[in-house]
């Protein structure tokens, strides 16, 4: 069985309150439960995190090493500034898929530019929770093909 | 039933030839039928169309008005600079996911700028044909909740 | 009798339809005829074009030279990127004025900058319908002068 | 009837002497008589009003608010840097048609920005003593309809 | 008895009228009343003065030398571009406070940059009347250290 | 009551040692204090948390939806690139006064810029403990409003 | 027998009427009839295709992939901005020779900037018909080479 | 007798008092005086104005027309900001020389860029009471010429 | 004797397997005990510590003040955002050498800025292992001078 | 007879050695040997000059004056910076081709910019030898017209 | 005796050539003639040098040390980018003053920054001949105070 | 026995004199007698030299060719803009090992961008005469490896 990493970023288990425009009204344990749903379809099997602590993240994605053959990850506000994450997600060699609940594209000028992307396999935007689940399918097509 | 414009900017017609590092080895007419299969199982009918003229790409999206309820666009290089095409995807009001095969956040500076993308529902890259294949459920997704 | 060309650039055939917010709820035949009745009264006559192909309005500019004795056009999204048609209108050397139907300088900021300004004889913006019929009020009076 | 302010920013009283070939060789005094003319075929009376002070326009445009209906502007120099005369005019809620007599398109890059015209009607340049004769027109338009 | 200079810039004595969203729906007499009787309190004298005029600001914050102990500022409009304002207020070594009604970070960028901020003893902003009135405390306490 | 939650930013607990020139000589347990005294007057109960953790911040923030209705926020050195930080004060809806000991435009360029301002409802700086204690009367009148 | 394909881009047939400062005075038929002679000495064979529109430049440059060893290309406007030749001409994988007639290093600042260039095996410019001779001996040579 | 207008810029009255350091400690009275006495032993008269007004500098510089052969301006912070006084002095046409008494070059980035420089014959700075007196000896070099 | 703080930023726990094109085939604990040797030769003593958590790194700087004579720091990612880090390794008044494995300037434009290296004593970068031993050298040096 | 002066900039005395697959496997002396039997071809003499320093290379611009009718110069690194070689070739008004073995639009950025071409009479580069061969062809063009 | 050197940058040998309308007809002899003449009635000597050479030009300013009093420095071209003479004028801390022939405000944007002005005593342009006579005046006045 | 080239920059021969806050208070010769001595230790040969020259520096690297092993490079001024310099270290693939006294990065911006360091194998700063030192050590172990 192949086995996921699903990585929430900062602030993102206040889902359902903040900025619904924005974010939607789902919680997040709402969007696990889909994840999960979801995984057991393909044949995956996923394990849900979520941290406000850039550190935290690093430190579960260095020990994914072993563990996981796809990171799905929502870095959130970190997608800005953190050049610590992008460094672990390019040292540890798994493919990731980077989402993001809404479209960047179309909010505050800071929100466009990623420091992850380029270190992604691919990003999916603007979808709501459907950005996660489409992740999920990416990351079942990736692991088909190795 | 519900109809799908899926649309191929330019230079996409040479898929499989160009640049198999970037954009894989698939041809379009490979890309299109397994994007006919996809939208069969998704109870959708996909129209697909490619064109090297900016002109007439608009002028398949202003028809698009009354005959699709969805478009899945691969703008290629029309993305970085046809503001044309941006005002028509926002005129038709009409759902678009945008999608791109490579991770274009990985290439050159002029990549990853996309004018589209504020007027674009969804986006999704470095996908390869999967950037194709999720951007058709996203649609689907999107046409289920209206 | 002196030859006015109107041109309308991409998308300006969705007028009426699109964003009656910045554009106004005027059909670009409503425009024409209302060019014409005022053409009239100056002792003009106009003929109109709209193309969403850039080619097709570069074109029909160069074939203006020996027909008509001035340009009012508005050149949308092109007013953006096209140098092409910045080379064209100033090879002819028939006087132009740019006009645009919203206060360009209200909006996105892609929107503030045009290219053709600095090869056109006057710049008129923000007045809905008035920009054209003082557009060619305008023409008029640089006619009158020759 | 409707009572327009026209305003004429600094060295505008010098018109006739200052550099002809971007501003005509006529007086400010000849743009004003053209203006009161043209103000009385179209049922509107102008008064006109230049100053070197950018004070004295701020407190002009103050009492304009009961006294005017719709106020014609030559910003001059102020165009670039004055975001007094920018927050007086969105402050007083009447109708301005910003008007300049040369293309500032064509002339040094700092005569290209206008802090004003974000908060104008519509703008006029390039036309000499016509951007002004139209800009009444413009208003003319804009009083009617409301 | 320690006496402050209360200076108001450009517009501000259109107060209550003028965009309330931004900057509510006192007037500057209002404001004015509400230093005098808060300055009553801490034991100091406020003189107010309001001007539409840099010039003026300029020789009343020069004649201040001698008669005040602070100056409490909103220089409005002026805060982005005046460095004769920023000048003056290094030269005559009177403390100031620099206040804004509105929070100046949240709206246009031209506004987010201020050119006195650098010689001000503090920054205030956002906090409607409040500015104000703190900015009279700040004073307090700086002239209670000498 | 009215309870407000103090937040300090990475290295405000080294206050009395660091930089006396920029930050003054007082320690952060005496500013605690001082705060808590002038609550008292107010009518209000303060809570002070220093964290050189941006997760710990994040964390505290967050589980202060329910327990206070107000918050004063020194972010320190995260003021220039927490979006993180931004995000969690945006989603939370309490109102937030960010102050500095330092007046931050004085200093180093990158000082300048703070990401925290545009999601706060006021900002002061450059007055020392006066920072804070002001920032307390800024809050007691936001809450007093509501 | 070795094919070139000579291509200009938009308004060069225009040339001999337009800015001869900057064009010279020949016309297209002549520079088109001088390459004839030219490439008659040098043993190779052109065909001279202009067109004002991109994607017609674009089709004909994807055919070009099995009848032409080599393209002569003068993208005019399309120098500045269409990413969509750039793509179109990395992907034929042709030998390109950028040629223009004027010192595009001596004119306004769009003109010195070319997304074409880089995808060029070598760029001449500033020699008016020369810079497309030369051009064909530098075709010729790397012809031989192969 | 050839006259010369000598103009101070905002806050040069406050000479003698403002940061000596980068003005040396002479009054502007006594700067007056030396330039007078250096007037007179080159065969020329000065008049010499000061104003905080950048309106009463212009309406200056506007009657020096018919009075004045020459004009030496020491702008002060004007420099920076005002281009309603680079158009009065391109206009007058009128010989003008720059002055600054501290090397603009050795301060804050602002001061280092001059929109006056432009339309200035020459521009001395740097020299205290000497740029002004040197500046003389240019206008009647200048004037000696003419 | 003398105590020296060895600090090792985000990933540097990876070292050995992570891109070793950049980094070297070293671990971490290779470098800690060729820095420990070659300290007992300086009569030096090292403590090695490394986080992905830049609030452990900043609260362990922190206590370095009375146990540490000086700092060798490899930042790793926080190299380029840290402005906390900065902040304490300014407050602590402790020697830092900032010590790089890679040249910083042979990589992405992101890495060749470092917020670091203004509070830094000296910088090494470049010599794989020797960048950490190089910089004991320099710290042994600097406080031999002490 | 007409003379040309060959001028090669820094490091060209290396060619053969440095980085081939930019420049080429062939010496300098093997160009100039190419350069003067196509010279002969052409019937013009040759006169090569190599040298690293910036002075030399004006000194001999500069003496060019009498004794040559045209320049051929590969600035090498100095493309890049010296104004001074800028200047020189301006005032001597000898036409100048500027040449480069490697396309520089396809190499770092900052080889992307020359401070030469604007007074140069055309440019060739990307061609390897043949970039200096077509160099003399252009030149002997050149003076074949005057 | 106080001794002035007088140096020349890179091309102002060729003065009375070169460009009459931005540096006059005057020779590089003719200037020295001027200098050597004035600076008799100012009880000075002055030793002229001009070189193409940078390195020659910071030998020389080197040496000036013990037998020169003050630099009269006409930088030209290497007045943009040479840092090494900015370098070597803040060394030898003898009182330069930079003059230039031509208003460099008025030229190529390249031309209007100065590496050179921030380690002047002052700074003289756009006087022709004056600026250097001018110069020496300021330099007299600057050695009269020592 | 390896030999190394030391190379020291113009202007370095003033050390001693020049600003002893930013260089110490060292000769160049005290800074070569101490290499001298530390190479005799590591099993090196030194080899000092320094110029003002651009063109002397490129000279002898160039010959360093066959003779030297390593160079240790302080560029110093030329660190800014000598594009030549990197280009002939990066020819003559000696390693390198780029160092300066002071630290670049707490000074002017300028001085802070090396075009040197992309082609160094490593760089050493803010040390004083211990940069040169560590650099020698660097260069030891450089070569031990090959």
């Amino acid at each position: 069985m192949r086995n996921i990493l699903v990585l929430h970023g900062p602030n993102l288990n206040l889902l359902g309150n903040r900025d619904p425009e924005h974010y939607g009204d789902q919680t997040l344990e709402q969007i696990n439960l889909a994840l999960a749903e979801k995984a057991d379809k393909l044949g995956l099997y996923v394990d849900c995190f979520q941290s406000n602590h850039e550190g935290e993240l690093i430190d579960t994605i260095q020990q994914a090493h072993s563990r996981y053959q796809g990171i799905l990850f929502n870095p959130a506000a970190f997608t800005h500034y953190s050049y610590a994450l992008r460094d672990v997600l390019e040292a540890v060699k798994i493919p990731v898929i980077e989402v993001h609940l809404s479209n960047i594209y179309q909010r505050e000028a800071f929100r466009q530019h990623s420091v992850i992307s380029p270190v992604a396999a691919g990003v999916i935007c603007g979808l709501g929770l459907n950005s996660y689940l489409l992740g999920l399918d990416a990351l079942a097509a990736i692991l088909e093909k190795e």
